[in-house]
């Protein structure tokens, strides 16, 4: 059932990156409130819920995907915030940008480390600790 | 020294996917040799050789990453095949392509898909095992 | 209820392109059966069947994104028939393909010209008619 | 003659979409006129003023593909005005950028949403009306 | 006046690529005729014949343009003619090519270095005379 | 020997655009103070010091290349000062930015031109001189 999709995806947020769905579900409000529920149900619901691959690794290779895509900072930040959330350490979650240099080029690599630096500047996270 | 460089980068690659290497030097040889260099040097030696992130974790955010740029089926293949010669099943590698419809859109994540089924039949991989 | 979804994205896809969504589950049923699912439920089953936008406008929509993609001629071929499908004329996709000259570049606009060529020949469509 | 598709183009941006272009004239004056009546002679002057497809669809389309790139989000908001002034409702707009979530992911069709709210929000447009 | 600005790109296109030209036509001319009218009158009448940039830098620069779009590899083979053609060493081209490792990414770098490798063997090219 | 890439990278940037390193080192010493290090070694210590092509082009298919991209306008900035460093015109970089229009579409082609608008007006450059 649809609710349970919803719900799937409502739980894996609440673990992993409640401020983010909030803030989401208020912006799309008044524009398309359908596409909050379809971040709930079909990308956590649906794909982050999958099991094969833990909640850590999900969230890398979405910093991965989004460092490539060089133009979705927010989301960016947002799944820095996740990856946090989940475990990773800052260091890893640097390791996986720095990696990007190779296969986006070095200006999308960079733009994602100062989203990571204000991310991590904002919680006070310390690399290497 | 930069023959540490190349040679770190050449230990990693001899580990990970030697075939590739050795193709892509051939490849390279008459046209841009030292692109084959800074492929050992830079994205092996320096960046892949780099603490902090296992060799499995490294080739699933590739794979996230090259899924992404949507036009590099060969290296995708080869980031595949270095995938499950560290370890990685052939699940985990579905689990990250699946997810990059989310992120890339359903066209790459597609495509993803059928360069991995390509290797994994080559390889005669199965999934689930 | 999610079966709903399915059967929903199954009928828009009877309607529109069925042969492609055929090819995709045979295509997938090794590696990935559960993508070719969210395909029907998530793609066709949750947006297309969205009221607010005809059918022929979505197709046309979707053949600007994937030509701006740029690395996707086999999805590009397959709305192509659908907006054939879909009563759109060939003048009205060529119309869309060209327009992309001005928003993703002439290399990216001319390779969806080649791909809408296959298809008309392959269907023995005539432009202005 | 040159004039002809100037004027063309003059007059189709006059209804469309005349302060977006009177700012991107002001914008360029002094680093690239040229570029201005580029956008007037190709983009509207050619392009747009083809016949084959409505003005209404030719923005959709627009928008579209300037989701689908992800980092022109200027561009967007004027083609969204262009789209309104061209006849199109707020609902038909939202379809389109939604249904960019399939073929671009997530993370760009969410922005584009962003910009569409803040068109909306600046000219006081309401869904479903 | 339009026919001038045609005959410009076609003086441009003859000196520089009179067959990938001609071979554009020859595909364009039951799809799209006009789409080829365009790439003479405003690619190479408009854009390529503007005074400010030799010839030679206007091909590597598009070379630079379309290793980066990392989809187009018919128009890079076509520009790396045309590159050549305007007297361009291969030499120099390899070195566009390769600097897009840190702009575009390796893979798209790698993909361009084919290319070129593939037109400089079809044109019995050496490096480095 | 790495020291001698990185100080050859240093000597280049010196020349260059000794600014923006210093602001790229600062910024990144608390995030990846590794990847400082690589901009110099790798981009500007391996292969803008490549002999094969001078300075300025360097610069200028840089800029094409980022204006390609579409969502790096800092680093696009940084290499407009660097091509003027290195002798281009203002001139020569608004042609290849111009002639971007053709190759990534016309908003990222704005987008350039606005980014090189702010460079010329906080140097105080002129065009045409």
């Amino acid at each position: 059932m649809s609710v349970d999709r919803y719900q799937k995806g409502i739980e894996y947020l609440e673990k992993m990156n409640p401020d983010s769905f909030k803030i989401l579900k208020k912006e799309l409000e008044d524009v398309a409130p359908d596409m909050a529920r379809y971040v709930a149900e079909f990308a956590y619901g649906d794909i982050y819920s999958r099991p094969g691959l833990d909640f850590k690794t999900r969230e890398l290779v979405t910093i991965a995907a989004i460092t490539t895509l060089g133009c979705a900072q927010t989301q960016l930040k947002s799944h820095i915030h996740g990856a946090l959330n989940a475990g990773c350490t800052p260091q890893e979650i640097i390791e996986v940008i720095i990696q990007m240099a190779v296969y986006a080029g070095f200006p999308k690599a960079l733009n994602g480390l100062y989203s990571a630096d204000e991310v991590f500047t904002e919680r006070n996270e310390k690399l290497d600790e």
